[in-house]
């Protein structure tokens, strides 16, 4: 008796602010799931306001809380979220839950988010990495972005021919069938071979060079679908968008993505979307509007504080002044409340950019 | 710089179903509440399925969060909600603390839920009854079921003599200018006394001599308002509802009532509402409204399931089988989520059951 609008998420809580459970719980919710939250930390706010009061839920602490759940008959859920789990004895937990719950329901849908680290830098245990790597078998959706698709496949993503061999390895050697990885960069080899208009203009519903846009990156779904044919050399069904970036970084951002694709992906008895879209590259598209709209209505709000509340990033004057750092970090917590709309109704095919292009030339040599 | 969008909120957190902050977060973020949760445990379920695993935040780590935040100056809520604390030491940090934010802004909405038992049982350490007194100055307004007002004030609530007396305390003696009352019984000598119509019928969206449809218990609401003129012995403004109970027990059903009261309670820049309501009753009608039709569709819900999965409130069954009692609890966990339209839609004066009569002449001996 599983339940199919049932999420089970297991991830980091702050008393303030939008991260892990926190930014993933409400969205869900909100979109009709009942969403069964274990959290693995309850911190007073984020990592990235530079200090932080809380505790962790070690290892022993989340199995015994998972042992009263299944003691209850309450770990029957149809979909599993999984993302930041500090440390690799309580990673450890959650992988053999993971299998475990697949094991008893071939439909789970198990959406892995695996946290690892960012812009070059690893802000997990080094020993989560294998973890995570074994765990891939299991998962239905995977949502790296594209440090973490480097470090789960060992190819340096600059060109199409390395994401072609990243997303081989994931596929075929891990036996993901879902892929979607962010915050990919176009490199000038990569975007040469986009499909037409993909890096086209895209407001984002903001007058055009703003002086607030930043660089364009890429989002690129891929699904296995029964009738890719593996013998002329196509593993998958990939699509490909671009999201311009607004400048500064906004906390949580990946962990409100990861639950809105999940949100969005249909179960069993739910319609397939319309050619050329898939159920992931929809899903991928809902999320990217809804994040996007919450990122440029933040970033509005931010406009609106008076100056001193709202410092640029600046990592060398946040050096000298702890309290600058707070402050932006305040400043730019999500406007997750504020943005239900964009929860609610993404605009998929609108302004705020989650067009998501087939590219169908991509295993094509 | 205090927010008065932004809710604290201090209660537990179960990691499947909804009491404590699971009750509350979600109805207030719907409503566009920002809240900020902290979590007094984390359990895998609510007590009532007879066994449970999991942790306390114990009274240093939950002053330790109350640090982390007031560091990065996170501690500025507009409104403040507390409700089961376990334990007097952590309820003296949440005392310590709402006293310190009512001190730093005497605009401070600060609803206090004195959870300490219902039903003659008293479910929290006898230590916690007079720390719950002595807080009572800090509160705006407060929620206690009967059990409570009996607990707080010393008065057997059995007449309108006894409920005008235990009224006066709280208002007059501890300083509290709003008071809900839950779930008092219409003896015969209070029914006797209440406004026309308050007992008529009303079949809350049933059909009328439903079998399922259990007591009536009525609701009562009083605020000290500015034209009471205490002279003539009127202490308040007093409003009286009536509801219909349904059969059985849900669980988490006080949680979720105190926070939707918070929730349309107005702030000093909304319009209060037209006489003869007060914003009070007209928030508490709101909050009846939605917590019935919520308790409605979960009673409806209940009755789809296979007969195994329902088994009626019996203590004496349920001694016999733990697992009667553990399936009783799942089948009726509020139906929070499914029933969005009955948080943002409360129809406050239909049949739900939310209508909040005006008590006119409460105070005239």
């Amino acid at each position: 008796m599983d339940d199919h609008t049932r999420v089970l998420s297991i991830q980091s809580h702050v008393c303030s602010g939008y991260v892990g459970n926190r930014a993933a719980t409400f969205p869900l919710q909100l979109l009709g799931y009942d969403v069964d939250v274990i959290n693995t930390v309850q911190f007073s706010n984020h990592s990235g306001y530079g200090r932080l009061k809380g505790t962790r839920t070690d290892a022993d602490q989340l199995a015994n809380i998972l042992h009263g759940l299944e003691e209850n008959g309450l770990l029957r859920p149809g979909r599993l979220l999984t993302g930041y789990v500090p440390g690799a004895a309580a990673l450890m937990v959650v992988a053999e839950l993971a299998r475990k719950l697949r094991d008893r329901n071939p439909e789970l849908i198990y959406l892995l988010d695996p946290v690892m680290g960012d812009d070059n830098k690893i802000y997990v245990a080094p020993e989560c990495i294998p973890i995570y790597k074994d765990l891939l078998d299991c998962a239905t959706i995977i949502t790296p972005n594209w440090f973490e698709a480097e470090l789960l496949t060992g190819v340096k993503l600059e060109s199409e021919s390395t994401l072609r061999e990243a997303l081989r390895i994931l596929h075929t050697l891990h036996g993901v069938p879902h892929v979607v990885i962010s915050t990919v960069l176009p490199t000038p080899e990569l975007a040469a071979s986009l499909p037409a208009h993909v890096l086209a203009p895209q407001t984002n519903g903001l007058p055009e060079h703003s002086p607030y846009l930043g660089d364009v990156q890429l989002v690129v779904s891929s699904s296995v679908l029964p009738e890719d044919e593996r013998k002329d050399g196509k593993v998958s069904t990939v699509h490909v968008g671009s999201v311009k970036q607004i400048k500064g970084y906004f906390s949580g951002v990946g962990d409100l993505f990861s639950a809105l694709v999940l949100a969005h992906f249909p179960g069993r008895s739910d319609p397939p979307p319309p050619a050329p879209d898939t159920p992931l590259s929809r899903a991928t598209a809902r999320a990217v509007a809804s994040v996007q709209g919450i990122i440029v209505s933040t970033h509005h709000y931010v406009q609106t504080l008076p100056e001193e509340e709202r410092p640029e990033t600046d990592q060398e004057l946040d050096g000298q002044d702890g309290e600058r750092r707070v402050r932006r970090m305040r400043a730019r917590e999500l406007r997750l409340i504020q943005g239900r709309e964009y929860i609610l109704n993404p605009d998929e095919r609108g302004k705020m950019g989650g067009r998501m292009v087939p590219w169908t030339d991509f295993w094509e040599l």
